[in-house]
Parts: structure tokens; sequence; C-alpha cells
């Protein structure tokens, strides 16, 4: 669940303020099946072709959640980040085998480790749904209500799509609504890990250096998609370029870039300003501590942590940052600036007024309303509460299960439809070790925050807490739940309502106590907030449109998007900061840091310093734009090869949700020499740095 | 400033809930001049003598804004806590000479380090003046009157008591003011670091093991007093024991607890427990990361802010426990419990009724008041404010003494009243070492506070941040005020409101900015708050006098007092644990977390290791009733002889803020015997040794 945790609030810090009369030089998430080919042919004489663009999308996939990664072998070999990788190598870790601290390579087949709850989809097509979705609203409807319909019809589309190609398919709104398009993939359960290095390796600096450059981290890791218990066999695979990239290459990123949110009003950015982003501070602020503590006691609790102390750790640095770009009067009088201009045009034409005029009004309503309800929704709501439990979750599910299987697919809360029940299912019954310890930790630190935050009076607390402690509570509900039992879980799955309503389970209960006025509060905010939002962004995005064209990229979407761009240096007071790292700066940098946490080396790069060609470039910089959820994305030059691996952004990256620049925000990879030098020097990875290289296994 | 803010944060936490109605074992704080002589004679048959409590009086000091501290050689030797003496560390400490990481020793009187800005004060004596206060304040006064009155009369008093003595005179109220007693305090401002160990080795485990037992801390510090460039001379000084302590034996603890309140009523501790401790704690915890975060970048920001960054997660621990305290339903239960009776027992007494009936809705009231102006309040609060910055801090004293220094001294806000200036001086011109980057990341952090706290659309966070992001107004006023240069400040302070009025010192404009709201705000606490509480307290101490008789010690004040108790192993979810560490025990403890930090040890201790007896007692725990502010403590035998130093409470100590109880909860003290012995075979420090066992130099 960490993964997803990290790429949702990076999703939402690296939110986008200014709204550019020009889409800027490498500005852009492109969808697949409508690249920027005049910007592209133009700026640097690159035309993509159709098979160039479709052996992309195939050599891709959305990992997990919601991070990216890429195929590189034609025996199904995948490329992610480490810490995209990171929760599987914790779960897949024992007492005796910590895979995080210690890394893990499989020489054979049979070494490999199989993932327990991990899905990968590969993109295999894309339609153009707009018209059928468009068409489903009826002519004067409300915003709730032409967002039901059109939910209707496009839960249709799904279903039909996927009885058709036995497909994973979903609609994708683009353009705030301007078009729905049908992705659908192929979708993997069997994945099992190849290879990781040692954690240090992958997050060398640590929190400390987490968005900063230079940076010196071989944040990657390989898993294998099976099929029938065999490698997947494909074509399409991204090959590995024999000799990487220079300053200047143009690059290509594909991955599936999480939210953006580039035509947010002034008001809207006020609200996250002011309330959102500080609430979500408050909470990472709180978070981090709570992990920390629990973190130093032991070895062992460290273990369990690390994960979410990580996932925390981003989320806290992108929103200081992000926040920080909202506090920047610069970035606000530019979005104010442009907004009166667009807002102006829409003025001055009386057409466009008429049909738009009102949506920026409706914005300012909607975040009026999402304020008063916010604190409370945010701490309540169903699979994010502030209760941080695999248990309770599940407890959750189970409860929410009950209440939403029943009804019409339409009807039901989102991640309830029948579309997304088996990614459901494989976290409800996955068998990954939960952490009593953690666990109890976890639900203390949420019922003490929802008594700090509410009082220790207010109703639904004393409901929660049931006259016991904090502490107390979360220890009944963790040792006297039998929800780690899969069967126990599988029988309220199956059981539904009935089982719900008998229950003595005291993690159930919690949930139940706590599903009336989470239900009640997301109600308001689907029906007072997102449906106003969202009709009212269409309009926004229409007069945009209509005003400025469409030459510009939709809002990223979690979907599969190309950026491009070049790799380049930049200059920070005053300093020239070079495009690329070494290896042998790896060493300087632990040493200048006197080798301690977090810039320790693992024992296996001393031991094998003398063996590495230490000017192998490691990481560098470089212009594509890029957000949370990139995380994976494979770098590619214009032949397809791979010549690097997306990790990071920089610093300045975090105002990439304000104002896309190529001034010195960069994005940040490992590059493919480094990972081929590291695999055959250090790791001893010969196989599979030849599996890369050949292109398919010996 | 960093010790004051952990006293003040701990003395907080420390706070009290539940009125017993009888005295417990080992329970209270006591005057020295109303010891419990029925209570020791009937316990432990210990009968103290004038003589005996006289001694303990003159040989024990007041460290810095309000630790604690003893004297131990006739030569004005000093003990305390490192923790207590870090700040004073700090300031001493250079980019070569770092005293913190490598400690600190003084063989001769010519190498002593003199501290810039430190007071250290003996209480030479106590008179009662409470019928002369209480007089002062006309009949049928309003509680603003009253209050006002008193302080005009405490003020008279302390500044006759100062012209007559020479010495520093306050009054100090006691049980809420049913008595107030005149302290008298011989000042010393030359103070010179004698000894200090490395801090792994005083405060070996960090934070990780804070309030936790079993320890292995030397947090131990020596100073030396003084008087016109020579050793203080006294025979006021505490004996070293030659035998040490062992369990079961009656032992002292003479020192400065800062601050009780265990007459706080139930609507009181609901207002602690649902507004203060939550808006403390979220403040902390923001805080923590903060400084965590400025820390990690280099090894010189980590000197910088590691000071601060121990008082954060000290005070955070404390307030998290105690925070945890008031959410336990059984502690609350017993304190309504209590109130209960005790209201019970006024309204059954007509003339009880009369008199004191009121008083829990005058408190209930004031609370509503005070939740009404909390966060803004303490946001803003001149002296504590969220700007935690030295040169903001000298800001706010020069713009405060403009406008205070010329009204009547009894008109003038705390702190700047004739009898507390030589101490602001002293402060405000300190040649301590100001660190430019902690101090802008400090106001940076401060102004980002504000923004999310109040919107960045708020009329005073506009005024403040000046149309820049908090950063650009950080870095300008640290960059461009001239108040690091001593002699401006002076200037300053000399010339009064003109200057301020003239002054284009843009850290000035930020004091000048925030004062008219902070000023307002805190008269409304002030008159609708705090001189409510003082008669509303006043009332319910009369009535816990009339009902349950006089045998109870006073809440703490920070003025000095003598607790008693024993030295006492406990029980820990079945686990004995024994009253006594050893030597041995530091090494098994850094040896079982692979010697990483914060349980690595000094090299002196590596090597110091085979002379070392590793059997010798360590750290121990014990009963007596301590708070925040006892930090540096000396234990004492029956014979008024050291064996051993406050250091720090057990966690269930943070619950004595609540009930005092024996059970579980301990005092934790480093043994005489670890210090002498360390001294010796670790430190080479064998003069000093030899002064505390002869009790004087050679």
């Amino acid at each position: 669940m960490n993964i997803k945790f990290i790429q949702s609030c990076l999703s939402l810090a690296f939110l986008s303020l200014a709204m550019t009369t020009t889409a800027l030089a490498d500005e852009g998430m492109w969808l697949l099946n409508r690249p920027p080919r005049d910007l592209l042919k133009k700026q640097y004489n690159f035309e993509p072709t159709p098979t160039w663009l479709e052996h992309m999308q195939k050599s891709t996939a959305r990992f997990g959640g919601g991070s990216s990664s890429s195929i590189v072998s034609a025996d199904g070999l995948v490329m992610t980040n480490h810490h995209v990788g990171s929760g599987q190598l914790k779960k897949l870790s024992t007492p005796k085998r910590d895979l995080l601290l210690d890394g893990f390579y499989a020489p054979t087949l049979a070494e490999e480790l199989k993932c327990e709850d991990l899905e990968v989809r590969i993109l295999m097509s894309i339609e153009d749904m707009t018209d059928r979705v468009n068409a489903a609203a009826p002519q004067g409807a409300s915003a709730e209500q032409a967002a039901t319909a059109k939910r209707v019809e496009i839960s249709t589309i799904e279903k039909a799509a996927e009885a058709l190609t036995g497909l994973d398919c979903q609609i994708v709104t683009l353009y705030q609504g301007a078009m729905y398009h049908l992705y659908s993939y192929k979708r993997f359960t069997d994945i099992r890990l190849v290879w990781a290095p040692e954690q240090q390796a992958a997050f060398f600096g640590g929190d400390n250096d987490n968005f900063e450059y230079p940076r010196f981290n071989l944040d990657t890791t390989f898993f294998r998609l099976y099929e029938n218990n065999k490698p997947y066999q494909t074509d399409h695979y991204l090959r590995w370029s024999s000799t990487g990239a220079t300053e200047g290459d143009l690059i290509f990123v594909v991955g599936h870039p999480y939210s953006t949110n580039r035509l947010y009003t002034v008001d809207h950015l006020k609200f996250l300003r002011d309330t959102s982003y500080p609430t979500i501070l408050q909470k990472l602020w709180r978070r981090e501590i709570h992990l920390l503590t629990f973190s130093a006691r032991s070895y062992d609790q460290q273990r369990m942590a690390i994960d979410a102390l990580h996932g925390t750790q981003n989320s806290r640095k992108a929103f200081v940052g992000s926040l920080a770009g909202l506090l920047d009067p610069d970035v606000f009088a530019k979005k104010v600036d442009s907004e009166n201009k667009l807002r102006s045009a829409v003025k001055n034409n009386l057409k466009y007024f008429a049909d738009w005029g009102d949506a920026w009004d409706q914005i300012a309503q909607a975040q009026r309303t999402h304020k008063e309800i916010y604190v409370r929704y945010t701490a309540l709501k169903t699979r994010r509460s502030v209760i941080r439990s695999e248990l309770f979750d599940i407890a959750n599910h189970l409860v929410q299960l009950a209440d939403e299987l029943p009804k019409a697919d339409d009807k039901r809360l989102d991640h309830y439809h029948d579309a997304q029940l088996d990614s459901l299912y494989l976290s409800l019954f996955s068998p990954a070790p939960i952490h009593e310890a953690l666990e109890i930790a976890n639900i203390e630190s949420g019922l003490s925050y929802l008594a700090e935050t509410f009082g220790a009076d207010d109703p639904l607390v004393r409901k929660l807490l049931d006259g016991k402690s904090p502490r107390a509570r979360a220890e009944l509900a963790v040792k006297k739940t039998r929800l780690g039992d899969i069967d126990i879980r599988k029988r309220y799955a199956a059981a539904g309502k009935t089982a719900i309503d008998a229950s003595t389970d005291p993690m159930i209960a919690l949930a139940v106590a706590i599903d009336p006025e989470a239900r009640a509060l997301h109600k308001q905010y689907e029906t007072q907030v997102e449906a106003v939002e969202a009709q009212a962004y269409a309009k926004i995005a229409a007069a945009q449109f209509a005003v400025m064209g469409e030459n510009i990229a939709p809002d990223a979407t979690s979907s599969l998007r190309l950026s491009f761009g070049t790799i380049k240096g930049y200059t920070e007071s005053g300093e020239k900061i070079p495009a690329f790292t070494n290896m042998g700066g790896i060493y300087n940098r632990s040493a200048s840091r006197n080798n301690k946490p977090p810039f320790d080396l693992p024992q296996s790069w001393i031991d094998h310093k003398d063996q590495l060609d230490l000017s192998t470039p490691f990481n560098f910089v470089s212009t594509p734009d890029i957000i949370g959820g990139n995380s994976g994305s494979p770098m590619v030059n214009r032949n397809g090869q791979v010549i690097g691996l997306i990790f990071d952004g920089n610093i300045h990256s975090l105002a990439w949700g304000t104002v896309f620049s190529g001034k010195n925000a960069r994005a940040v990879g490992v590059d493919a020499r480094a990972i081929i030098e590291a695999l055959r020097k250090i790791y001893g990875a010969i196989a599979l740095a030849d599996e890369m290289m050949q292109g398919h296994r010996k």
C-alpha cells in the first residue's frame, strides 16, 4: 500500500499552477495516440512512426497501483525503481532474509521470488470513446446527474470491452472530461523478483538527498513477468543502448505520471495553499515522527516501518516544496494574471461567456464547501483515513464490500466496481505478512489523531475509543481480530452484510463505527465538490481550447504518457551543476560524510571498488516533463533504446507543479551504463546483464 | 534559550491531574521552610534539622533560566546535567573545537572557559510575605484589579528587598496565591566550564532512550562559580558520599521543579487535552522535522541545531506521553471523581459555597476564552512565538523595551520589570555566536507556519511577508539586519522608542509588525484567562485546604523544593527491572545495536574499557517526586552527601503529571560512583575527582 501512498501524495504535490499561453520547449506529458508531432519535428527533427509509438506503448508497463516500468528482454524482464519495488522487497523479507538490507539476486529462474500481491499491466490498445460518454449525459442535466450518467456509460463500456477482449479495460478521462479514451491492459499477477541492490545503494543519501542533485543512486530493481508459470515471451521490449547518451541528446520518458492539475483556478490554489497542504503536512510531520520513533526502538521495528517512513518523508518533502511554491508571490501573480487573461477573453465573447462564464465562481463555491468538510473528511475517508493499518483497511474493505456488492455496478462507490474487483481481492486476500507491533502503533496513532483533532468528547471519537485509551483500543483490535487469517477474510467477503452485522471482531467494529460518517462526508464531497469541479473544469478546459488552441498536453491522469527533452546540466546559486555524476562520486560523497548513514556504502561497493570503472556515468539530469508516478519510467533515445531510468526530480522540479521551466528544474535518472557496470562488477549478476545486452536469456 | 524551552515545555508536560485526598507515600515537592516533618519522621524516622535544611538550600543553585544544580566543593564547583549545560557548550564551541562532540576538561583554573551569558543563583533566604501581598488587594476588587494590586505590591517588596540586601529578590506565589514567599538569591554571572563528557556519553541512546529505562548515561557537566575573578569560596557545598547508595535507601532530591498544576479542574484538563496539547504537538512535530532536515544537510548545520533538536525531541516525547495520560479514561475518571467530591463538600457548607462555589464555572469560562484565542495567541506570543530566532528575539526585546521602560514598573509587561532587567540585558547583549543559516531557516519556518495556519491572505501574514516568500523574507531579515552587532543593540536599547520608530532594520520591522496583535492577544489572555484562573484557583486551593487540611505540598513553581523517596526497581510487563545499571551495561547495549548512532560509544570509552571497573553502578531509579526543571538536581542521602544526579524520569513518570504513583514511575539518576570512575579512568580528570572527594581543590 505504501507505493500507492507515495504516488498519490507526490502527484498531488506536483500540482501545476500556471497556465502558460504557449507550451514551453519540453513541456507536456503527451498521449501516445496524440504525440506532439509538429513540436518534435520542428524542435528536434524527429518524427515518431506508428511502429515506434506502438513499440514504446507495449514495451512499458504500469507497475502495481500506479508506478512505471519497462520490459527489457524478450523473456519478460521488467525494470523499475528500487523505491517502487521496495514494498514487495519488504513483504518478501523474513527475520532471517532482509532483502532491503542485503539486496537479492536470482541467477536462475528457479531462484526468483514470487510476489504475493503485485500486478503489472501492459497497455494493449487505446480507443476514443468521447462521443459515447458525452452522449450519455442528458441535455440540461445537473452536475450530479451528468456525472452519474457518464459514470454509468463508462462502466458499461468498460464491461463490454472486458467481456470482448479479456483485457483489463478502463476509461481514462482527459482534458477534464473533454476526451474519454478506453485503455485496455494485459494484466499480469505472477511477477517474480530477479534482482535488487542493497537499499543503501538504491537510496544512498536517504531522505537527505531525496529531490537533490548531484546524486549517486542505483535506484533500480528487476522483476520478471510470468504467464502460465513461464517467463512472458514478447517482441515488445526495449533494447539496451550500447553507448548510452551524452549531454544535449534528445531523450524520451514513457511512463504513468499520476496527476497534474494545470487548470486549477486561483481560488482552488488558495484552498490548496491555505487548507489542503497545511492539513496534509500536519499529518505527514506527525506521521514521520511517529514512524521514526517506532523504528528507533529496534532493528525489527525499523524493518517493519522503513517503507512507510520513506514514503512519508518523500511526501513530506514534496509537499513542503509545493507549498513553498504556492507561497511564492511571483508564482501566484503569474497565475492570477493568466487566469485574468482567459477570463477576459471569455467575457469578451458572448457565446463563450454564456457557455463557460460561470465556471470560476462554481469552482470558488466548491472550494468553500470543501474547506468546511476537509479536515474531518480526509481524516475519516475510507481507504485513506488517518488509521494507517493493513488490518483496518481489510476490515474497511469488507464492510464496504458488504454494502456495495449488492448494488448495481454504477451505483457503487469507486473501487467496488466489477472492473476493480480483481485488484481489490488480490490485495484483500494477500498473504503478505502483517506486523502486529506496527499495526498497534499505527492504529493508536490514528485514534489519537482523531482525539487531538476533534476532541476526546467528540461522539465519533468516543464511539471509536469505546471507553479505552487509544493504545488499549488499538491493542484490543489488533490482538483480538481474526482478520489476519485469509480464510476468515474470504468468509466475510462471501457472506456479506449478514456476517458484518453479526460480527464481534473488534477490527470490524472499528470499521463499522467509522463507516456512516465517512460515507456521509464522501457523499457531500462527491456531489458538492467533485461533481461541481468536474463540470466547471470541463468548461474551463473548453474555454482554454477555444482561446488557446488544442496544442496542449492533457493533465496527467496516471495513464501512459510520452515526455521528451534533453540531457542538460544547470546553474545553482552561480555554480554550474554538470549533467552527469559518475560512479567514483559515490565514494567521495561517502568519505566527505565520514561514511556515516545515510552516506554509508554497502560492503559490496567497498569490496569491489577496485574492479569498477569509476568514470562510468551514474546519475544524470534532463528536461522532460515528469511528475510522481513516473518513478520507474524508462528513458530512451531516438531509437527507443534504454539510456536511463527515471527515479526522481530535483528540488526545483517540485515547482513544475506550478510552472514548467527548464531553467534549473530537472528530472533525475540512473544511467543505463551504471546499471550494467554495477551488475557485472559489484553484484556478479552476469547472466542478468547479458540478458539485457542480448535482449533475451541465454 | 534552548534550556528554557526544554523546561517550559517539560514543565507543562508534567502537569498533574489528580487531586489525591491524602498524599501518597513519597508524593510532594516540599518547601525548604515547610518540610514534611511528620511524614519523614513517621515513614523514615528522619528529622531534618534547621542546619541540615539550610545547608541543602545554600548548597544547591538555580542554573540558568530554571534548571537545577549543586555546589560540590568549597571552591565553587557546580554540578549539573550535560543536557542542562549543553546550550553553553554549544556557544563555547567553534568550527575547530566542538565541545559537544569532543567533551572538555580544564585541569587548571586558567584553562576553564568562561560562559558568556549564563547566570546561577543560590537561594540565601525565604520570608513569608503573604499578609502584605494579600492586604494590597482592596475588598471587592475584580479579578483584574486584585491581580494588578498584588503585582504592584510584589514589585514594591522585591525592589525594597533588593535595595536592602543587594540580592536578587523575587516573590514566589505558592498554593495558587494562598502564600507569597520572598526568595532572595545571590547571583553569579562569572561561570566557567570545567568538564564535560562527549555528548555521545551524556546522551547515549539519544532521543530513542530518553524517558526510558534501563539507561547508561553520563549526563553530567561541571562548571565553577567565580566572584571577583576568583573561585567562589563557601562552606555550603555537598560532600561526596564515599560509599554511594543501595536499593531501599532513603534519598532526597533538592532542585527547582518548574511547574505542576495539580489543582486543575476537569474543564481545564479538557482544554489541555483537546486544544492546548494538540496545538503544541503540531508545532513540535513540525519543528522536529524542520530541525532534522536542517541538521542533515551538513555537519556544520547539525552542530548549530543539535541543542534545539534535542530540546524539541524531549518536549515532543513529554507531550506525547502527557497527552496519552489525559486520553486514559481511568485517569480522567479519577479526576472527575475527586473533583466531584471536593465540589460536594463545598456545596454542603453554606460558607464554603458562598466563598468558593463559583470557582469551577469561572475556570470553565476562562477555558472557553482561552480556546478561542489559543492558536493565534501562542503563535504570536512575544518571546515564545513560532519565529524561533535569536535575532528576532533580540528585535522583539528592543521593541518591547522601548514601549515598556518608560512605564511605571508595575504597569510593565512581565520580563520588563526592574528586577528582571539585569537578566534581560545579559541575554540581550550576549556575544554568543548567532548562526545565520539556522536563523534564516527558523524564520522561514515560522513565517510559513503563520501562512499555513492563518492563510497567506491573512492581513498580519501579508504584513509580515511584505510581498515576499517566507524564504526571501527570512533571508532579507537575517542578512540585512544590524542586530548581530552588540553595540547596535545597545544603541537601540538606550535610544528607546525614537530609534525603533526611525529604524529601517528589517528584523526590527518584523518585530514591529507582529507587536500590536501579540500585545492585544496578551492583554486578552492576561485579563480574561490568567487573572480569572488566578482568582478561581486561589478559591479552589482554599477549599482544598479547608476540606483536606494543609498537609499537601504546593504545586511546583520553579522555586527550590525538597523531594524524598527510596531507590527502587520496578516491574514492566511482568519483567523485573533492577534499580541499578552498571558501567559494563553500556558496552553491551552498544554492541546489541551494532555500535551505530545513537548507540555508538565515544572513542574514550572504547580506549579505556579495560581500566574500568565494569560493575560500577551507573544509572538508577528511585521514587522521589520530580518534574521538568529538576534536571541537574543533586540526590543526597540522610547525611546530605551526594549519591547521584537526577537527569530524567522514566516513561511512566510522565503520568506523575496526572497521578503520583510509585508503582512503576521513577526518577532516573546518574550514580555518584560512576561519575568518579569515569573522571578518573576514562577522562583522566584526576584533579577534578580529587576536588570532589576532598571537598576542595588541592
